[in-house]
Parts: C-alpha cells; structure tokens; sequence
C-alpha cells in the first residue's frame, strides 16, 4: 500500500515481537513525521548492540565483556546460584535486591515440541560451575509455568545428587505467567520464601 | 539495570509510540537473542526513510518524490478530493477500493488545547486547491472523534461559500476512535454512504 521504502519500515518493525502490523505502521509513521526523532540514533544502536553485547561465558548472562556485570563483582555472593531462563529475569530479580548471589541463565526452558531439551539449554554449564565446592545452594528460579515446571524438576532431579542444596522460588509468584512480569514485591517474597527441595 | 548500549536500547525503543518499558525489552532481547534479526538492515532502512520519504507538494500524502504515487497517477478523477488527517487515513481509504478521487492530508485535526489552529495545518494549500475549477466536490474524512468533528465543522464552513460541493463520510463508523482502524467494510459503506452537507 505504500510507496517502497515506506512500507519496508513498516515490514521491518513488523517483525518485531508484540509489533503487529497496525503497531508497525504508527511506529513507522512516528518516525516518518516527528522530525525531532532520531533515527541515525536508533540505527546505530541497534547495529552498536550487535557488534558489543556478549553471553556471559559463566552464566550466560548479558553484558559488553568476556565475564556480565555480576561475575565480575567481587562483592557477589558466590556460595549461591540462582538459575534463570533469560537475562530478563536477572533483571527483574536484581531489581527486589533480595538477593546477592551469582545467576546461571539457560537460555529458555525445556520444551520438547519445540525441539528444546537439556543440550540446547545451558545446562552442562550449570554441572560445571557445580564441580567447585564454593558452590552450597542452587536457586531454581524458572518461570512459573508448564515449561518452567518442567524445567526445574528435570534440574532437581540432575541437581540433587550433587548433594548441594536445590531450592525453588516460594509458590506467590502467580501461575501461569512469566517470571519477569511480576511486580518487585512478589518476587522480593518468592524470594525470602524460597523452600529447600527434601531429597 | 543492564550494561550501558543493552540499556541504551531499551531507552531508544521506549520512546516509539505504543513501545512501554516492558514491551522495549522484550523488543531488545529478541534482537540481541535472534541471530537472524537483521539489524543492519532495519539500521540501514531507518536512515533511508529519513533520506529519502517526502510530503508530496499537492497533498501532502508521503511518498517518495515530489509528488505522491496518487497526484502523479493520471487514472485519478480530478473532480473529488478527500480531506483526511493524516496520511495513513489515505492508505486505509485506499483499501476499500471505494475510491478513484485525489486527497488533501491536513497533517492532524485542530486542537486548541494543544495549539493547533488552521495555520498548523494544511488548510490554506486546500483552498489554494479549489481555485482550480475542476474540483467539484471536497469529501471531508476526518476521524470521527471530538478534534476531527471539530476540524470537518470548521472546514464545512470555509468551504460551502467556494461554491463546492461538500460531503462527508456517513455515520456509521464507529465514534470515538480513530479512521485508520475501522475495518474495509465499515469504512466502505462509509464512502458509499457520504451525505451533501447543505448549504
């Protein structure tokens, strides 16, 4: 419907989660009429993004070096380990300030009609980084759903006999969504109320 | 919360119309996190929009030259021209198919409160339009909320003395929202339906 290189912004901004194509087209708009916006701005973070952001090698986390922000911080805890599926979720659990250990992100959660198991997940990693003894307790903190469920007793399950500690957020967080939504209270409280898994 | 170009990002993408903080994330992550999100090329058409997208001289409509796909398109009645807000009210028009006339884009509706008179529109390069006799009927296609009733009440007024047939869309588009997302039928028996506004 538009003229060419119109209707490529609109396409593009498309493919963007969330964005249908009515979002795409009054984003592509807004961007078309408000002189004040900057789009060489946008345009070089976006390719600034992909040149500089890195997966933690530790804990998959994001970050601009070899090792995110919080690996690299002598002042973390490193006796826990709070397991996340997305750096997402670092971010909504750092923002409680409930917690001052170290995270491991798997990347997803288990999803078997989706091709997405053990070995497509960071979970290798995670035995790893358990084979140094500094390490006592293990946070499972997988979102509060089908595939997180699942996730997180495929890891108790491997986890347990390690013989470190495995616990799992306190049930508080409501069912059925994602972790990250949940406000900073909830979280804070799942937090505190995290229960040890019994063997 | 995340490392300097990551938070960058989401602070960019946050200021796009519809885009809050949660949705700016999830849009940054999924373009860090999908390899195959071309950035470079979203990067590359942001500047090329910017570059190269114009207000036709006539209409006001966007396109790519001086003139709009539509005012350069010899296959458009002459007699009629359509009277919508913004220029994608032209494309949503343009998908009934209801429609062979040209357009007149105001670039908004008035709005005292936010001190948009007739001079921050395109009001006078309209009338400058109807000096050309070939036009024989304005169709005034304002959104039908309080600014765009407002704006087709102060056009009917301008434009009845000229000697000019002017209509509107018939009622039956839903009041209150905006024109661009009625759907096609409602919309094209909108245009089917216009009344003369009497003198």
């Amino acid at each position: 419907m538009y003229d060419g290189i119109v209707q490529d912004l609109i396409d593009e901004l498309g493919r963007l989660p969330g964005v249908g194509p009515k979002s795409a087209q009054r984003i592509a708009f807004h961007i078309i009429q408000t002189e004040s916006f900057d789009v060489d701005r946008l345009a070089t973070i976006l390719q600034t993004v992909r040149e500089r952001v890195r997966f933690c090698i530790i804990c998959g986390n994001i970050g601009e070096e070899e090792r995110c922000a919080i690996c690299r911080d002598p002042r973390r805890v490193p006796t826990a380990i709070c397991v996340v599926e997305e750096a997402k979720d670092v971010v909504a659990i750092e923002r409680t300030r409930e917690y001052r250990g170290l995270y491991h992100v798997l990347g997803g959660a288990l999803n078997p009609m989706q091709g997405i198991g053990p070995d497509q997940l960071r979970v290798a990693q995670l035995m790893t980084r358990l084979q140094d003894p500094t390490v006592e307790e293990v946070i499972i903190a997988t979102d509060p759903n089908v595939e997180g469920e699942a996730t997180a007793t495929y890891l108790i399950r491997s986890l347990l006999p390690l013989g470190v500690r495995v616990s799992r957020l306190a049930s508080g967080l409501p069912v059925g969504g994602d972790l990250e939504f949940a406000d900073e209270m909830t979280l804070g409280r799942a937090f505190e109320g995290r229960r040890t898994v019994e063997r």
